[in-house]
Order: C-alpha cells, then structure tokens, then sequence
C-alpha cells in the first residue's frame, strides 16, 4: 500500500519554523504497514497545493496532508480540497455538533463569528481532533483514503494516537503492520571503512536479508535492513539469524545496540535493571545531558540530577573545584572535570557521576584547547577519571557531540558493573 | 527567481530520523532571494527520484539536493544525476584533486577502493566540502543551477555558510537579498481571538504591507507579514510604520518580541544589556531551560548555571528545600517552587533565580494534580514568588511549554529591572 505526505504551509518554506510532523508521520505510515515514497512540502496557495494534491490523490492509497485547517485567512486547505473533489464549501451539522465538543472539552463556547471551523466541503466526513479545536477532514473513494489534519504538532500527535488508527483500521482492513526494519547502532569508525576495509562482504550478505542502508549519527553509524516480505513473517527468527551474523564480524565491537532506541533510553533502561543510581555536571553542554535522559519517561526512578555550573563561581561553589586547578589548568582540562565528577558523585549521591567542560564555541576557543575541546569524567565505586576529547561542528552539533559521548561512556560503565 | 529542494533518503521517509536540512535551507534560500516554493522528500530509488529531479529541474531557477553522495551502495545520487543530463559516471582529476585535499584536511590519506568520489557525471564541477569528504557537484545549463550537496547537516551547514555564496553570487548576480519579512511574537493569547476578537480589521490592515500568515507556536502565536517588493525597499521605515500601527492596537499587550528571536536569546540580550547575572533549578524540565539558554553563544557572560534536582534528595541537598515542606506540600507545590528559587537565588548568587517543579508525564499525575501541572517561582532584589500553571500536551511538549513559560517570566522580569 503506497502513501503520501504533503505538508502545507508556507513557514516551512522559509525557514521561519522548522517541521516537526514528518517524522512522527512517516513513522507512524510505516509502523501500520504502509510505504511512504514521497513527501512534499508546498505553500498555501491554490496554484501549487491542487497540482500537488491531484497527482498524490490520483497515485496514492492513502493520502495525509497537514496545516491549513486553521482559523485564519491563510488556511486554505478546506478550499482546496473542495476543489479537489468538485465541490464547495457549506455549514454541515455533524462538524458544528463536533466543534461544538471540542471547545466544550476546554470549558470554552464556540463562536462562529471567530472561525469556520463548521464550514467543510460537501460531503466530506469530519473526524476527532483530541487536542485542537479544528476538526480533521476525509475524503474516501475507490478505497482510497485522504485525511486532512492539522500541522499543530500536538494535535496531530494525538490524531495519531487516538484518532486515526481505527479510521485506518476501518479503510483498510488487511494491513501488514509487524515489524519489518533491523538496525545496528555503531559508534567510533567511519562509514566507509565499515563496508569497505571491516567488513567487506558484509553489505551483500546483508542485503539477501533485505534493503541495506547506511545511515551516519552524531557519534556514529546506524546500519538498517529493511526486510524483503518472505523474512518479515517470523521477525524474531529473522533477527537472531541477523544478529548472530553480524556477531561473527569485526564490526560487534563498535555495535552498542541491536534496537532502535537512543542512548540515553540504553543508559535508563540498563541503570534500572540494575538499580543504580546517575547524575551528572554540566559545563559546555549546559544541561543537555540531563535534558536528554529526562527526555525518558521513568528517569526519576535513577536520575537524580545535574549541576549545569556554567560559571567557575559555580564549579568552585557546587561542587567544590579547587581554585588552584581552575587557574593552573583552566576550566577547560582532564584534572576539573576530574574534580567535577568527583564532587558530583558526592554531592549527588550516586553510583555512576559523569562530568562534562569543553568548548562549544564559536568563541572561546584557543590554540592549545580550540573549540571542540571536551574533557569528560567519570566516576563510580571508589575509583575516577577524566579524559580529552576533541570534536567538529557547529555550537549545537559540539553540544550533541558532547552529551552522546557522555552518555555512551555511562552506558559501557553501567553494562560493566 | 524560484528554487525547489529534494531531500533524498530513505531513512527520512519511515521515520528512523527526522529532517534538519529543511529548514536551514528555506531560510538561507530565503535570505539569498530566491522564493521556494515546494520541497520534495524521496528514497533514493532511480524511478523516484528521476522523475522528481526532471520536474525541478524543468521548472526552477535554482534546484537544491540534498543526500545520495556518500560511500556506501544506497548513494545513488550521483548515477540519477548522470542520468538527468544523458551522461555516465566517469573519473574526474578534479574531483581527485578536491578529494584528496578534503581527506588530508583531516589528516587522512584517501583511499579510492574504499568508496568512489572521484568518479562523477561527465561534465559536471565539483565544489568544496568544508566538513565532508563527499565533494558537492553543480550543473549549470541556461542560467540555471543544480547543487548536489551531502545530507549530513553539518556537512550541508558548513556548504551554506563556506562554498555556495560565492557560487551563487557568480551564477545569479542580481539578487535581490535584502529582508522582507517582519514578525510579532505574541503570547497568551489563542489565534482565533487575536484577529477575529481583539483586532478585527488588523489582518487587512496589515495585508496591505504584503502576505499575513499566523502560525501558532509553543506559548503563543508568530504573526509574520511577508512585505510586497515596493516596501521592501526602505525596510527600516516600513518596519517602523507597521510596528507603530500595530501598537495601537489591543494586541501590543501580548507581543514580546518584533524579532524573530527566540526567548532565550531575547533574555541573553537583555540581561548583557543590563549586566544581570541569572540562573535557575530545575525539576521538571530536567535541564532544558539550561540548554536552552546555554544555546546562545555569549550566554556564559550572564548565564551562572542550572541546579537540576531530580531528585527530592537532590533538592533538599543541594538548594535546602525543607523536608517539610516536600511531606506536606509536595514536590509539586508553589512552596516546593518558592524554596527552590530561594536556594537558587543565593546557591548561584545571581540577580535574577528561576525555578520550576512539575509534571512532564506521562506517568506522575493525579487528580489534584493532573499532568502538565507546574509551578514556577522567581527571585530578584529582595522579593520571591511563585506561581501554579496547568498546561496540556505529552512530555516532550510540556517541558518545552514548562521551559518557555519560565523564559518568557525571566524576559519580564530583566525588562523591569
């Protein structure tokens, strides 16, 4: 079953907002079965959105699009669409009777005079919006099916997960939707020397299995098989014969994970198996760490904290780094973050501290500790220790770096202890 | 002049990652002149990409791609390319040279049985990769342009900041670049009221200017007005007559901002400007008010840390909030809030504290306290405060609405003091 995304919405196509719905989309598509070859995103305007449209509408089973169902005079999606299947705008009482729920949800009465959310080509079938106040629109024909939803992405979210499923459910009865898609996390060798200095042969064994592709991280590279049909059908087998493949290579080294999840779900996941407790400091990545593994619903079983001391005053108060090491070896070096992780352990309470200084840029840099510098602690039991790293990037891409190679240093110390 | 971008790969179209090149380049597009009107996403397959290419390609002046260049066997943009224009791939001294001066930039010898960089469609430039070893490639027919540039983002950022300015100004030297967008960033109050309740009129008033659109954010809605090319001439005065006319309106109470900065930067600025030391603790919100604020580049001036407490211990701990108070109030208490932003305060010794305690989810709600409940305190001067707020959306959301809300009470306060 083929679909397509088409993302409307002019913001997008300036920059001013960057999209948040088309990976959750194509994720949730493939998740339920169905291959999502193509993605447009296109403006608010008749001329660009009806070609657009008909030809994802003429090629497509299913067809989502997003944004434009809003209260104001830049939303024109509705409009469209009423062209799109020959038709025009008029009040319908099923989508009043449903707007009227969705405001009475937040304790609020609609008024007509402010919107038009009643108003929807005719003909077309309205559907829930659980958290927004403009209802979705779907257009079913030859057993083809458009939805239109909202680009809010919180609304959408909660399309996905409350609304659209039994629509879908509904339409298209006999959907495939296991799991289909195998994935190696690797860390610390460059994407071409896996295949090609490695591994080599790898690539073609991999590929009877599926469509192999090849996929470079932050701090490493993500292998995928994407499944032919025939091995689909017991994914768990097909997964260990995989796995087990993969084991027999050099490149099991550089594998921290056989799933598809994020370090800090690996560092939350193995730290409550086995009860222990993590903290960190924070200098250079200013709380992106804690920001990261908080991100994990269930961290507050093992996550106690973080001290972003962005300041020496910070380092030396919080967590009592010596004013001698701050100005004999800078901020920036092995011997503070030494004092750092060791003052964190302390004052944190925990099993496994991490610390983080570095240079995130783009000021700050210098000729001996340019940007990209990071010096990482860690510490656990009775012992600690502190280690240089040097990285590429931008502010932002240096802060990621930084927090993923903390991260998956907590990750080998936790599998170890 | 008219651009289109394809965005290829197939790991963007099931969901494994999410897009960051979009949006970078809609906005330097943007920036440079040049209107884009559609963006395409595809797998890197022949009969998917051909197709969308020739389309682009037929009808824009400036064709961006971005993707397909690396080493392993599912880079294929190259080939399609070879295609587009009736070549074959083919060894080029150029695309050598570039390749191994890209290689030894990093101290690396390159090795072409390792991947194929040096081969490229007959005829084509190759231009520099700051940051990658894949050089980009360009064609040129009839005074348009196609840029193949890699997917990794900050190879492409570094390609938008370094290589393609010089080569766009070569190949379009009339452009016409200056800014033509104004932007309101309001807060606190719904889309629908501001131009159907509070200002009816305004959106025609300020159509006269060029394009409204309205685009609801985080904590509040963005108001963009996309100005006609006869005033964007005299930007500054055009600024000025349209921020003037809007502040006699009713809604010049819930603007924060006639910039398109984000709330993190506006405080950055603000406090610089008054030489304001600030720091926070953080429950809820794990971190993210600190990464947030430690985004900007500058931010180490003003900014002193972060105290993540997690942890009730931690926040008895390390900011002195009484075990009391945690029993009978709650960690989720305007109480829990107000101590915490007390021990802030003087644990950081800054001018102005933040807390925040709440709910992210999904898991943690209750009746009295449902998910998405948090209270925020705040310290200046002598005085201290804190405040309840209920909030919808799953965890992802409410930490950012948890975080934006605090940076918006930290804006508020800086402009007072």
């Amino acid at each position: 079953m083929k679909a397509q995304i088409i993302i409307i919405g002019d913001e997008l196509l300036n920059g001013s907002i960057q999209d948040k719905n088309i990976s959750p989309l194509a994720k949730w598509l493939d998740q339920i079965g169905f291959a999502c070859d193509q993605v447009t995103i296109t403006k608010d305007r008749e001329d660009l959105l009806l070609p657009v449209l008909k030809e994802a509408w003429d090629k497509s089973d299913l067809v989502i699009t997003t944004g434009g169902l809003g209260p104001t005079e830049d939303d024109i999606t509705k409009q469209i669409l009423a062209k799109l299947i020959g038709t025009t705008l008029a009040p319908s009482d099923k989508a009043q009777q449903l707007v009227e729920k969705l405001y009475s949800r937040r304790d609020k009465l609609w008024n007509p005079e402010l919107n038009h959310y009643h108003l929807i080509p005719k003909g077309v079938e309205v559907f829930d919006n659980p958290k927004g106040f403009a209802p979705g629109l779907m257009i079913k024909k030859d057993k083809r099916l458009l939805l239109a939803t909202p680009g809010v992405p919180r609304e959408l979210m909660a399309m996905l997960e409350e609304t659209l499923p039994d629509i879908i459910k509904e339409s298209f009865p006999n959907m495939d939707n296991g799991p289909k898609v195998i994935t190696f996390r690797t860390h610390g060798i460059p994407e071409e020397k896996i295949f090609g200095e490695l591994c080599p042969g790898l690539w073609q064994e991999l590929s009877h299995y599926g469509k192999v592709s090849s996929l470079p991280q932050v701090i490493g590279v993500d292998i995928h098989i994407l499944l032919k049909p025939e091995f689909r059908k017991d994914y768990q087998k097909t997964k260990e014969t995989i796995v087990n493949l993969v084991q027999t290579k050099a490149l099991k080294d550089y594998i921290w994970s056989n799933e598809f999840i994020t370090l800090e779900e690996a560092v939350i996941k193995k730290a409550s198996e086995k009860n222990l407790k993590i903290g960190c400091s924070e200098s250079c990545t200013g709380g992106l760490v804690a920001h990261k593994i908080t991100n994990v619903s269930g961290s507050s079983r093992v996550f106690m904290g973080s001290l972003v001391t962005y300041s020496n005053e910070s380092k030396k108060d919080l967590l009592r780094v010596s004013e001698e090491v701050l100005k004999t070896k800078g901020a920036v070096s092995e011997e503070t973050a030494l004092e750092m992780v060791q003052g964190t352990k302390e004052k944190l309470k925990v099993d496994v501290a991490l610390s983080l200084t570095g240079i995130a840029g783009p000021l700050g840099g210098s000729k001996e500790k340019p940007v990209g510098t990071v010096c990482i602690g860690e510490a656990f039991g009775n012992s600690s220790e502190s280690k240089q790293y040097q990285f590429f990037g931008d502010r932002a891409l240096l802060k990621e770096r930084f927090a993923q190679t903390a991260l998956l240093k907590a990750l080998k110390i936790i599998e170890k202890l």
